[in-house]
């Protein structure tokens, strides 16, 4: 079923311990429409300036990705994004940001965009992503993804976007954050109180945490040695779970469940490379084999 | 098979954001055997000063868990340590230390403890580990457990004890300080190549990993929204492992798996509340049925 996913598409500049890269292709639509592009096909609502270059879009479409919905904005910059990872891999510090286009971005979807059933609002101003699913109709599942600035700084459209989606997906630092609680077991159905029926906490490289009226279960990340670059590994979680949901047209408990391990594996893919380095050369099958490899990890 | 823990008996005095106890059971081998005690018969040697109760030996023994090697030193206090638990219950200050007579620990086994085939040397001197090591002939499985104190202290006498155990069970911070490596799955790995057969890192909240030759893998914790008290997690985690080893009578990679998930299990009752006050209430069926929970959380 069609997936379409709104938010952010960005020039990254990124330093770890061990590399650094300048001006990426990153962004969280980016990372999200690649990763839910081994399970369906995906339209992407984003933004760009004149310096964006046409190969990004390229590699995009290359795949099931349909970028009708990036919009070029003549005489405007990308917005850019430079971080540093500290030793650990999971802190980081933000070293520069310019929203750019971003910061006015104002998305009009294409009108056969607005009959999508399963929607991602990708990390991005509880406004804009309010705006979104005002064009959406009939959406059957609406997920939203969040980050600690809107819980901060906007907290009452946050609450009548809470109000609104289905499912949020929001990493362990936020989810305490928005409930004042250490406890991320209670921190999970805090937020799924305030209004989704379900909550997804990512916790990095320890896995990610499901919340639902009758299930509290969490998965552990898969382990690997080769932890590169671990920007876009939340949203590239969010694809792969979104894109397994899309693809099989259902968000049922059994689904949801399997979904939320594929977005697992695939966000253990994206952060052994920078950018979509890593992604850009596996393919499904590569994913059903970690699967493999995953369940037989859990199984005892 | 019989199963042999050496470690520290303590009096608690413990803190957390919602209640506080004071002069609580507590010490690594106490919450080590009393977790073990669900599966087989347990042998404690341990050290108290005068000023221990006789009750908290009479639960114990109430239990299977043999304390003929539990020595009381006349004229002498018990091991004394009182924390602090930070909000999120993960992190922890030690507030007074006082070792009294457990700071000249120097362990005589009886002489029927002599032969046991499975040992654990709880958290303690790595001297005085290979002390006990030296005692027990034909010992089919030896594991230790570690702290930062010796990794910074007595490195070489740990490295020593590592050249001689089959297994090391130690904590994330302290994978990490030991390898100076911060991505776990590397640090797990280069441990074990310091001589263990396996190793086993808890990581708290997060769960546990574990490291073989020939696997890699990770365990989540169970999901609980009733953190009490986390001390003694790590002691119970490794009971719940090593008393089912015991039971089952081998180590084989299939055992050491499920030993690993009861050890997780237990664990995760232990910190429901202070001392062992949880774990006096539950029996063997109530772990099996958290297991079977567990079981179905990890299956998709």
């Amino acid at each position: 079923m069609p997936l379409l996913v709104v938010g952010s598409v960005a020039l990254d500049s990124v330093q770890t311990p061990q590399a650094s890269r300048d001006d990426v292709l990153g962004g969280s639509a980016v990372f999200f429409s690649y990763a839910a592009s081994y399970f369906t096909s995906v339209k992407l609502v984003g933004v760009v300036g004149e310096d964006w270059p046409a190969e990004h879009t390229k590699l995009l479409t290359d795949r099931r990705i349909d970028a009708e919905g990036l919009q070029v904005v003549p005489g405007a910059k990308t917005f850019r994004w430079r971080g540093k990872y500290l030793p650990n891999m999971n802190d980081r510090e933000t070293l520069e940001v310019h929203l750019n286009v971003f910061g006015d971005f104002d998305p009009v979807l294409p009108e056969e965009y607005r009959r999508s059933s399963f929607l991602f609002l990708a990390n991005g101003s509880p406004r804009v992503q309010l705006k979104v699913m005002d064009q959406v109709v009939g959406a059957r599942l609406t997920v939203a993804d969040t980050m600690d600035l809107w819980i901060r700084e906007d907290h009452d459209a946050l609450m009548e976007l809470l109000g609104r989606v289905d499912g949020l997906v929001l990493n362990d630092s936020e989810a305490k954050l928005l409930t004042n609680d250490e406890n991320l077991v209670r921190a999970g159905h805090k937020v799924r109180e305030m209004g989704p029926k379900f909550v997804v906490i990512k916790k990095g490289e320890h896995g990610a945490m499901f919340f639902s009226e009758h299930e509290t279960y969490v998965m552990p990340a898969f382990p690997t040695e080769d932890v590169v670059d671990p920007t876009g590994a939340g949203d590239s979680f969010a694809g792969g779970m979104m894109g397994y949901l899309a693809e099989q047209g259902n968000f049922e408990p059994t689904t949801l469940k399997k979904a939320l391990a594929y977005g697992v594996l695939v966000a253990s893919f994206n952060v052994e490379d920078f950018s979509l380095d890593r992604m850009k050369k596996i393919e499904r099958e590569d994913i059903e084999l970690r699967m493999t490899q995953y369940q037989r990890m859990l199984s005892f």
